[in-house]
């Protein structure tokens, strides 16, 4: 079973517009692994430019930005590389493709590590972040899963959020909430019953 | 509400001896803040030495070593501070104790930065390790948390560990599902019913 990284991977098109996509990844060897699905806008640019950068942020508002429409997350433009990375993050990687492994849905992206750098210090783990991280996983699946396992399970995450979370955090579980809010038509379970 | 990260904070009594303890720590400005209980060997170890070390680790065996009687991770001997780091963390900083307010549960210890060392970079949230963080906090309140909770919840962090865990994430696992099972007389709640 391969490890899963949840990442923020930032691309651009061959005229130089910029994507931002939550990415779960996997290492391998110096490799890094990218199955974007097919179709996506992260998959295109990539294949067009042959590079990427893996943003290893816990900024976990970029994550439930992404899955609520929020995308203008700041960047700063790299110096010798084709691409940006998020202004705020741990790390970055610039990453070049070495090989595709063809797929009707996901295509596995083989890439080549250009350069690594650090910008921040890991600082432990916290149970709110990683409570959005789930609960962005929910948001992003909300057409597929029952109303009450999406319900139940927020109100689960809700109490790592209550416990030990931040601004940044609190900020990201409200959008969460308030999407969770507006697909069930701003009624709770408990009233649509 | 103050945000937490959980670490690891290695210490070592007046005679050097080593102590390794999961806590969960807060930042304010510059300084670390750390609540030991009272009594613990953490406390008493800091107030003894006032020196402590922070360790980031992502390798979550050693909070669910913790929690399950195994304190045998490999540490390195730090040069010019009187204790030791975890082999295996992304970061650690020695901390030296600045000022205690007393509290008769948790006295409060704020502790400065006086070194900082990366070793290694962050790689993205890991689903699965998140997992084993709640699954040791469960472990940690056996004896507090109702049969049914405790069996509900390991049950949903299940998910993320069949979803995104690697070796050690299992092992972890592995530590945390037998202490439950150790705790509930190795039947199932349903067995039980």
């Amino acid at each position: 079973m391969p490890m899963i990284f949840e990442t923020l991977v930032t691309t651009q098109c061959a005229a130089g517009v910029a994507h931002l996509a939550p990415m779960g990844v996997r290492y391998q060897g110096d490799e890094v692994v990218l199955m974007p699905f097919k179709p996506s806008t992260t998959l295109a640019n990539i294949l067009a430019t042959r590079c990427a950068v893996l943003n290893l942020t816990d900024d976990v508002r970029v994550f439930a930005g992404c899955v609520t429409g929020r995308r203008d997350f700041a960047t700063v433009a790299l110096q010798d590389f084709p691409g940006c990375r998020l202004a705020d993050t741990l790390g970055h990687v610039e990453l070049e493709l070495l090989r595709v492994d063809d797929d009707p849905l996901r295509p596995v992206l083989h890439m080549a590590r250009a350069r690594e750098v650090s910008h921040g210090a890991f600082r432990g783990f916290n149970r709110a972040q990683a409570a959005v991280i789930e609960g962005a996983v929910l948001v992003s699946r909300l057409g597929m899963l029952p109303r009450d396992k999406v319900e139940g399970e927020m109100a689960y995450l809700q109490i790592a959020i209550d416990k030990t979370a931040g601004p940044a955090e609190l900020e990201a579980w409200g959008w969460l909430v308030e999407a969770v809010d507006r697909h069930h038509g701003g009624r709770s379970a408990a009233e649509a019953a």
